[in-house]
């Protein structure tokens, strides 16, 4: 558990740190959900300031009184703890509140969580809120690759940042890393943050495995496109095969062919692809695929943990063979906050790592991240074992 | 065909028309499509302009420079001629061109026109601007019910307008006009400006008939709900049957049941229903079962056409009985504007009169509106007939 | 109205017609339903065996005994009034009650109603029995077409039989028949049986115009399609054009291109189109199309009804520019029979004439026949007015 | 791998005892598919006689004759590398071939391998047939809950057969029993026959756990019922709490309450539900929702299989926490074969055990049984762990 005082910084630094995101937005930047996965930039500021007021001043503070009793329906998500919400999928036909609203409704919530702060510290409080610092955290990774969504399907292809950059090269050489069989440990085991998810440490017997110290490349991939990938039914699961044909699917997403070169969007606006760079936004499916052209396959997220310390990471999410599933032992939290992680183990693949998009401080080698197998709009990628 | 002058004069009016329906909105209003049939603001406002500089600016105007070569594929409708177009259901998806920009093209395009038309005065010309602005008057009265739709289906429900009203009352008593039995002549027969589905003037035989000189109120309306009308099967179509079952309608668009009393948003907000107003936001399936309901029926647009003169209208837009079909020698104008009314005529209904909606100038007893039975974002209204 | 003994003849030979149909029949054929639109013959059968039942031997047969409580319920198509129903959509779902139940149930209540009629005779009781039989002289028609359908789009393409003639040819010249300006009174006029939607005869006032003597044939069709009319946008309605493009059409429903040459199924198999025969499968959306590309358009129904004693008809039903709407005065009969037409009455099309699949004494000149405007799988043709 | 000759009686039982599932069915009961997971049972006879057809005799028999060309079409199920084939969801479009058809066709495949295996005797041959054995024990099990549906769902819910038992008791104790800690050998091990997804038998480490003797009765499920437990979302994963709202789910699948009584469809038809039998037809959605009510969890299929050979089992599929996922060093097979199970390893639950509905020699305690998690239509059960 951190201190009170460093935990306001925490607060304060991740409080600003969401607004910086969105400083190149245009305010109709703001506004717009293309697809339901992506919610809209002033919905995330909202939801992450609905949390704090919602899970600490309005419980906790004397004599606290609502922003506006109207945000809890617009900016709750999924608790259903807590009551009615806006459907998920029309976050982006709402106009009101302004994004000049939603910016007030920040100050005001953040102010009240100073206020509160220096009156009131103990530990469960701060415990809260080292959770809702943790969640807009989270939610600053969506922001990022949200607005990505926002500006790279708009017909103009407006650049966001000129100084952002989502193409980062590894520049080692690619060599695989041989683990032996034998009992690993796996979860959470300090005293630092995470999230529930990640508790319940426990034994898993691994067989000895080899796994690549390097991500594939944008080059790699454009050769399992070359030998027609795409097209051959034989190396995709049944529902990804579907998916593909369903969707017309022929590269990774944001990839465009224009007279036979390939372009993506990225965050300083259509480039060249860097073929150097790792392969990102990609689903589980193409990710199984590429890997079973390869003949080899995708890391267990067991396998990915034990191994993590020998490569480098953070540059892409990358997708493993594991469901997302509780650990043995898993006990989620009471009340609202027990709706964190746990009613969404089902149905979804265990992603690793962390991305150019995570905040800083967001980063741990057991974090487990989620996310449904045909999904590439976060910036996953791909590392091979054997 | 009026004198160049004066339509320039029409064009500047109707062009500053639209801007100021836009005045009271937020910028982040501009930009939302609730559902597909209601299109975001600055969409009006960018197409009403590409009309100008598709058809006139660009064929005709020498050394014309396009303000932006994708404006055409964004604000393009429907016209297939003209070629590729963002998909409708997309338009919200846009946050790109702000709205900063649209207000940028819609002044460079008048003032292209200005300077067009000082050097340049034809019949031909003429006639294209003067569909491009009736165009845009057309536009207007969507605008505005596009609007009352992105606030009025908003939770936080916003006000417009303190002026706009859109609850008139027709202040005299009920009666029935009783109309003989001959032939008439339906359809636009003077030099002014109409539409292509307005010509092909001809004869009509109508047996005789009485219609209502006033139109049906909510207070008749509630009297329909509490006999139960939404439960009588036997009243609807089975088509507008299947509509309120699967939508579980109960009320008119627009009104909430809050303890016991209807009210409705208006311009003003959220408001008790006026019970002496007229009915709108109905459906033609509602208007007609709560006709069927009441022993009588909706009139043909020929008898509504034959009987006009005796009514005052102008509040609501009416269904009719009738389908929209095209008259006797209805002619097609040759190209992009020949996909202006012809190629909907399946599958709609007539609407005759205008609104509290419709612009000045733009009302004409032999104006033909159409719209899918189910719609009821637009002032749509009832008139009985027996 | 017709005597109760030509009557009683008539029934059986009705009865039995509804059998003969079935004939050709694997058992297996009796029971799916490939599309919503097309229902099993199994339940044709028993649906017109129910109407009987429901109708006359319930409420009116004395110690009557319903042949099973629960075929009510299976065999009830739409009538609301009578109670709850199988959703139309899993009518093929049902393997029981078996083909030989359904045919026992048929024997059931035909011999019920022979005891009936044996002591009970009066003017009511007759004008029911008479809905009654044009009623399963209705479902003959659908019966054949959904056999069509079953076999036509099974892959093993199974003939119907070696004698029924689909194809037959008319061997006229094609001409223009010319009708002069004038009053025409429209609807049915004699004692003889018809539907509720045919009566209210009135007075239709009819600019003078010309109607082709001959249907459209196969040879004129091709000529469509090889001119690119399938890819003309500007010839089809925007809703035609929607379905077009979704539904990937090129050709009339049936045909099959094989190895560039035109092969339609019909009753006797797959064969090679016949050239000379009518034109056949095809949508409204795709006969306007056609009448657009050539020049000419589609007669409105009135004009069909003054002009139908030139011309030859009865081998296809015409798709008509008519929306189906009721005739002035329209009244509809009270209690369940009320729903036999009136409900229809949005969102289709008229068809005059009759078809190779029309049952003997089911034709008359004023008779009303409607569909929505996307439907195949009647034997719908085409007559060109101009 | 077992002789020849007792798999030539082994294929020869399996063959009679598919036909036996179907003695009790009308012709009719063939050829239905209500929902798209339910094969017509025809289809099952058709297809389980075309994978012998396609793997050993037209590949290996010389002078082999196919029965009828368009069979490989309508009976493939979902063999990409084999060719085209009917989508699934149209299985139940298919009245021809008829079922009478179908039989012969078994007939002629069994005598086809009678033949070849008279004269042809290798491993290569005698490994597939018993992989096309297997495939039809497989289909049985399908074949009889495809009946049950069929029959459960019309809605005369008439019975299957006096003498299937689908509802049997365990009448032992509840008790739990606990396993230790430790690492377990997980997967085949014997030269018997098994599928792929059986293989690479591998090392798992378990923590000590406990796993009940007995399945969940009938009985504690009412309690769950009545306790709320379809109301409560905090039990429910998110993807279940939004499949109980949109399919209204209130009980197990087959149960109707009729005036406040409990009844089940059952072989014997509808019937009381007998509390003391095992729990069935169950989704992974409900079997999670009740571990979590009663506070406790699914077990892995690796507790489960540690655990088998202490409790009695072959009453019910059980749920599994476990996903679907391949071993480590799994290994597909070649050419169409591999297309068995690798290919389904993603968004699904496995089952463990077997139930009343597997046939003979068809039980492993390494067999791992696969389903989405919502499926209901399997004799699915329910075992607690903690």
């Amino acid at each position: 558990m951190i201190l009170t005082d460093s935990l306001l910084d925490f607060f304060l630094e991740t409080r600003k740190h969401s607004e910086d995101i969105c400083q190149p937005l245009e305010i109709e930047d703001y506004v717009v959900q293309p697809v339901i996965d992506v919610s809209p930039p002033k919905w995330h500021l909202g939801h992450t300031t609905w949390f704090f007021e919602e899970f600490i001043l309005k419980p906790h503070a004397k004599d606290y009184t609502l922003f506006d009793e109207d945000f809890s329906f617009v900016f709750n998500s999924y608790y259903e703890t807590v009551g009615k919400r806006v459907v998920r999928s029309d976050r982006g036909n709402l106009s009101r509140p302004s994004v000049k609203k939603v910016y007030e409704y920040r100050k005001y919530v953040t102010d009240g969580i100073k206020r509160f702060l220096a009156i009131n510290q103990n530990q469960e409080i701060n415990a809260i809120l080292e959770i809702g610092i943790h969640h807009e955290k989270q939610h600053q990774e969506l922001l990022l690759t949200d607005i990505k969504y926002i500006l790279g399907n708009n017909p103009l292809l407006p650049a966001y940042s000129k100084t952002f950059e989502d193409y980062p090269i590894e520049s080692h050489q690619q060599d695989w890393i041989a683990i032996e069989e034998g009992i690993y440990e796996i979860g959470h085991n300090s005293n630092d943050f995470c999230f529930d998810n990640e508790l319940g440490r426990h034994k898993v017997h691994l067989h000895s495995y080899e796994i690549s110290n390097k991500l594939v490349t944008n080059k790699e991939f454009i050769e399992f496109i070359e030998a027609g990938g795409y097209h051959r039914f034989d190396i995709w699961h049944a529902e990804g095969w579907d998916w593909v044909s369903q969707n017309n699917v022929t590269s990774p997403f944001y990839w465009h062919n224009i007279d036979g070169e390939w372009y993506n969007y990225t965050a300083k606006g259509l480039q060249k692809v860097e073929e150097q760079a790792p392969l990102t936004h990609i689903s589980y499916f193409e990710a199984f695929a590429y890997a079973q052209w390869k003949g080899f396959r995708l890391p267990t997220e067991f396998e990915w943990e034990a191994a993590q310390a020998f490569f480098p990471w953070g540059k892409r999410w990358e997708w493993t063979e594991s469901a997302y599933l509780p650990y043995p032992n898993y006990q989620k939290a009471d009340g609202a906050l027990g709706e964190y992680n746990g009613k969404f183990m089902v149905n979804q693949k265990v992603l690793r790592g962390s991305s150019v998009a995570t905040p800083s401080m967001h980063t741990r080698h057991t974090y487990r991240n989620f996310f449904h197998p045909q999904l590439r709009w976060q910036f996953t990628g791909l590392r091979l074992a054997k």
